[in-house]
């Protein structure tokens, strides 16, 4: 495994395996590598010959009161997580390689960044989708993988590929939780022992308007019961619990299935955002 | 020489020009092709082995009042000069081709796009980049070829390219003339004959503007004499004339080149632009 922090240097390694014919596989990331990670680079490893991984934390996408200053930054530990999940390559840039002296050109996906979570967090999805496009042009990978976790983000991101003819398969992965249900996040460890007893509530609040609606609820009442819910715990401040179609993010003011029920609240410092995807003919979220 | 209509019957022609070995250049264009068009093919032709060109009236960079409708469409005769100039592909997509159901991403280069034309066509530049961004990614050449004529456009996809990490070369051919100094332009069909024969002033005007900067004039002086000669012209409505810097495009406060003096101006129904560019240490325009 080579760790590369140059865009330059990129660009042979990446050229050498397509000559021989390899199928290059992309993880784009910021870093402190999770369970979460680790099943995205598993992923790829299964569909791909040379997997690549970018650790860059990114300051686009931060709103000026977020927490940029405070993610966390572990490369040498991400390293040895990274090689044990099998990966060739690791792109960790410095914000100035990244964006240099007059950097200018911003991608933006209109329409599916405007709800949700976009409406909390101005300017992120376009922070997002020109630093993925970025690298999707710098590492050219064949496939990029995305967790379900961040759900607008996996569509706004398909919508960009999609939109732009980048020749790029962008491949969605489960979100991967801790036992009692919380979705894996790099932002957990923001959590006091007394919030993290609390947390797994966010999924369970999901998958009670989950089974509502197969019942036939709508999206509203689905999101209703999910507030409802969240409102018992006091340490709880939610943001939004919002039910909508799976690919236009619209509001589903129709019963049933197919559904996404996302929610963000902030537990002490942590925001936490999580989803259930309902699909149709299914049992199983 | 093949004409494609479809984005999917492009990809296989050119993965199979590069699995040949052969370097691939674009020559984006609307059509209507003419000398300026020519020479762009003909920079591509002596520098690549596989050389494409583009045809689409592009809907997303003309304003509402602007000549989308009008602008001249002849796939057949241009196919003819296409193949003349030694092309080997021609991709003449339709809107729907390009723009497809749900279609919501736009790329934007801040700046660079606020002066000059941009301050009289909003939203042009937004469709030029977004548009070109997706005809590099369709066609994936190793070099696309833009005219200086249309100056701003080229430092603007410069700078797109540039930051977004498209391992793409972007090649500016010099402006091509008639023997009058009319920079050739397929709005020039919109003239009538008493209007062309007033058009040359356009470039005679930028020319003593340029001789003013080598002799030491700030960009603001030479902006005025060009105004001063354009203003005796009765058929002639200035819309603007500004000298910048080169790469920049920042008004030009000092004196002296490295200067770019740019115009625009309606005569009857055409906008005509165009430029001269002062380099430093040179007496050539």
């Amino acid at each position: 495994m080579r760790t590369v922090s140059n865009i330059s240097q990129i660009r042979p390694i990446i050229s050498s395996a397509k000559q021989r014919g390899e199928r290059v596989g992309l993880v784009p990331t910021m870093g402190a590598l999770h369970a979460g990670h680790i099943a995205l680079m598993e992923t790829a490893r299964a569909q791909d010959d040379f997997v690549a991984i970018s650790i860059f934390v990114n300051p686009t996408q931060f709103g000026p009161a977020e927490d940029y200053q405070a993610y966390p930054r572990q490369l040498e530990q991400d390293a040895r997580a990274a090689q044990q999940a099998g990966v060739d390559l690791i792109f960790a840039p410095s914000a100035e390689e990244m964006y240099g002296e007059g950097f200018a050109t911003y991608v933006e996906v209109e329409g599916l960044t405007e709800g949700l979570c976009g409406r909390y967090r101005p300017g992120h999805f376009r922070g997002v989708t020109t630093v993925v496009a970025k690298l999707l042009n710098i590492i050219q990978p064949d496939a990029a993988y995305f967790g379900e976790k961040d759900y607008q983000q996996l569509i706004v991101i398909r919508r960009m590929v999609n939109d732009l003819n980048m020749p790029i398969e962008i491949v969605g992965v489960p979100t991967v939780r801790e036992p009692d249900g919380l979705a894996i996040s790099s932002r957990n460890r923001y959590l006091s022992d007394e919030e993290r007893a609390v947390a797994p509530c966010l999924y369970q609040a999901l998958q009670a308007g989950a089974t509502r609606v197969r019942q036939g609820a709508t999206g509203a009442e689905a999101a209703e019961q999910v507030k409802e819910i969240l409102a018992k715990e006091p340490l709880l401040r939610v943001q939004y619990v919002e039910a909508v179609h799976p690919e236009t993010l619209q509001p589903a003011e129709y019963g049933g299935p197919p559904m996404v029920i996302a929610a963000a609240a902030y537990l002490g410092a942590a925001r936490l955002i999580d989803n259930i995807i309902i699909e149709e003919g299914t049992d199983d979220a």
